[in-house]
C-alpha cells in the first residue's frame, strides 16, 4: 500500500481533537486513508467520519511509516512523538504549538504565509501559530499588501477554551455555583473567573508582557516578517466558552481609507465581514463566529488616532479556525505539494 | 428650618438609586437633613440609612425649597423634574447624564475637574459623567498632569449594570437556561449575551462609532479640556454583572517612563495600583473592584509602540465608584463651596 497522501492524527481526546474530527467530517482534503491515534489508555474509541465508524489506534504501536504527514493535536504528545515520525520519513504538522518557538521550524497560516512551507525540509516539522494570531494575520495580511504596516495594537477578549479544557470546566462549574448561591471554587485560576475578566493570560516577563502577549507579538512579526515591527498587546479572558475576539488598531504605512480595508477584507480568503446594520451589525462569537470556518470583522472604520490606522472587531471560532482548520489545510497543502 | 445643606435624592428604586444609599450609609458627607424621594408608585418604601429607617417621600409633593441640592439617579426624573428644581432654588446634581451634552451645564469628575463647579451658575444645574468616563479621567489626570498628552486608545470590557438593570436580568435569566440546556431569551438584546460579547453599546454613526464611543471620547476631550485630543475607543459588552474594566494607551506629549507613572498613580486620589505579582498581580472586578472605592490600575507598562506611551488595565465599581460616589462628592462640594 502505498503512503502518499495517508495522514495521521494522534491526540483525539482533546477539545482541539474533538474539532479536528468534526472539520475532517465536513470538508474534502487531499488526503488518503485517515489513521487517528491517542495513547494506550485514551485509544480505543470508534468516532464517526464521513459515515463511517473509525477505530483509535493505539499510538505507541503505531507504525508511522505507513503515513506521509502526521498531525499533532496535543502538546505533550507533540513533544514525545514528534521526531519518531520525522525518522520514519513522515512530515510533522504540529497543530498545537509544541515548536512553534524553534527557528529552524516554519510557523504557517494556511492563507497567509504558505511560502513559508518549504522550510519544512530542515526538521521535517511545520507549526502552527495559536488561535488568536491566526484570526490577528487572517484579517491583518490583505491590508499589508496594500498599504504596508507601521504598527498594530490588540486588546483581546478571549474565550475559557484559548486556554484550556480544565478552564472550559471551571467556568461552567463556577457559573453554576454562583446561580445557585454558592460559593465559586476557584479550579484552574487565582481569582474568580465566572462574570469576572482575568487580564493576564500566563506569567509577567521583565518588561511586564505577559506570556500570550509576548507570543502573539512575536509571532505576528515573525509571519509578516517584519522583525521590528511595534505591537501593542493586552490579553484578557472573559467568561465565555468559545471563541477568540479583539479589539484591533492597524496603522498602515500608506494612507488605507476604511472603504478601501472593507474592499480588501471582503475578497480576502477565510475573511467574513459583517459591518452592515441591516445584516445584524455586528459579529459575536456564539451568535455568529461559533461552528464557521471564518474569521468575522466587523466595526471596521477609520480609526481616530491617525489618517492611516484602521479600527476593527476580529471573532473567529478559537478550535474550528483558529486550530483545527489551519492545521488540517497545512497538511494538505504538504500532501498536495510535497509528496 | 434652614435649608443650608440639606439634600434630596431623587430616584431611589434602580441599581443606582441603591448603590447611592450603601454610599450615603457608609461615608461621610457634609449633608444635612436627607429627604430620599421617588414618584408616588414608587415611594413608601422605608430604606435604612445610618441604622436608622428612612421614608421614601413622593416626589410630585415635594416642596424642593426645603432643600440646597437635587440629586437625580434617574435620567427620566431628571428630565422632568431638575427644572422644577432649579426654580425653587436648588442645585440640581445630575447623577445619570441626563444633561451631560449640554455645553452650560458643567460636567465633573471631583477629583478631576471640581473647578468646574463655578459653572453650575449658568443653569443651577451640573451634570456627572457615565463610569467608564469617570474612570478613564481618575487614572489620566495624574499622567496628563505631569507630561501632557497626545492621545488615548481605549478598548472597553462592559459589565451589564453599565448599560442597565434589564441588561443585569437578562444575562442573569440567559445564563440559567443555557446552564439547564434550555435555548436563551434574547430579553433586551439583539443577540445572546450569556457567554457572549457585543461589540457595540448603543447605535453607530456616520463614521461607525457607538453611542458609547463617542460619549466617551467627547466627555474625555471635554473634562480635559482638550478639544482635538484624539481619541480612539471601542466599547464592548461582556458578559459580566458588575465593574467597568478597559485596555488604555495612553500617548503623553513628554516621555514618560511606566515607573515614573506607576509613582504618579500610586498618589493619586481614587486610584489603586495593583501591578506586583506578590500581592495578586491584577485587579478584576469582582475579586477586587467590586464594593470599593478606587480605580484600580494594573498591567502598568511601557507601550512597545511608543517610547512616550504607557499601556494599562482599569477596572472599577461601576454603580459605587463610577455613579454614586461621584454624584455625592459633586454635591458635597457643592454644599461646602457654593452655598
Amino acid at each position: 500500500m502505498s503512503k502518499t497522501g495517508d495522514v495521521a492524527i494522534v491526540g483525539m481526546s482533546g477539545l482541539a481533537g474533538e474539532t479536528l474530527l468534526n472539520v475532517l467530517d465536513e470538508h474534502e482534503f487531499a488526503f488518503g486513508r485517515i489513521h487517528l491515534l491517542d495513547t494506550e489508555d485514551r485509544a480505543g474509541g470508534r468516532p464517526m467520519l464521513k459515515g463511517q465508524s473509525q477505530r483509535v489506534e493505539v499510538l505507541e504501536r503505531f507504525d508511522f511509516t505507513q503515513v506521509a504527514v502526521v498531525l499533532f493535536a496535543d502538546a505533550e504528545l507533540a513533544t514525545g512523538w514528534a521526531e519518531r515520525a520525522v525518522k520514519a520519513g513522515c512530515l510533522v504538522v504540529d497543530g498545537c504549538g509544541a515548536f512553534r518557538g524553534e527557528a529552524d521550524v516554519p510557523l504557517v497560516v494556511a492563507e497567509v504565509n504558505p511560502q513559508a512551507l518549504e522550510g519544512v525540509r530542515a526538521r521535517g516539522v511545520v507549526s502552527c501559530p495559536d488561535a488568536q494570531v491566526v484570526q490577528t494575520l487572517i484579517a491583518l495580511q490583505p491590508l499589508v499588501a496594500e498599504a504596508g504596516l507601521q504598527s498594530v495594537t490588540v486588546a483581546t477578549y478571549q474565550s475559557m477554551s484559548t486556554v484550556g479544557g480544565e478552564e472550559v470546566e471551571a467556568l461552567a462549574l463556577q457559573t453554576g455555583r454562583l446561580l445557585n448561591g454558592q460559593p465559586p471554587e476557584k479550579g484552574a485560576f487565582d481569582k474568580q473567573a465566572a462574570f469576572n475578566l482575568i487580564p493576564r493570560i500566563g506569567e509577567l516577563d521583565e518588561s511586564g508582557s505577559s506570556t500570550a502577549e509576548v507570543r502573539l507579538a512575536e509571532d505576528i512579526r515573525r509571519i509578516l516578517q517584519l522583525p521590528q515591527l511595534p505591537v501593542s498587546a493586552t490579553c484578557v479572558l472573559v467568561p465565555t466558552f468559545f471563541g477568540s475576539a479583539q479589539v484591533m488598531q492597524v496603522r498602515t504605512r500608506d494612507a488605507l481609507p476604511a472603504k478601501r480595508a472593507a474592499t480588501l477584507l471582503r475578497k480576502a480568503p477565510g475573511v467574513k465581514l459583517l459591518d452592515r446594520p441591516s445584516a445584524g451589525g455586528y459579529p459575536t462569537p456564539v451568535a455568529d463566529a461559533t461552528g464557521t470556518d471564518q474569521v468575522w470583522v466587523g466595526r471596521l472604520r477609520q480609526d481616530s488616532l491617525d489618517p492611516v490606522s484602521v479600527s476593527m472587531w476580529l471573532v473567529s471560532d478559537n478550535l474550528r479556525k483558529g486550530v483545527a482548520l489551519n492545521a488540517l489545510a497545512v497538511a494538505d497543502l504538504l500532501i498536495k505539494g510535497h509528496l
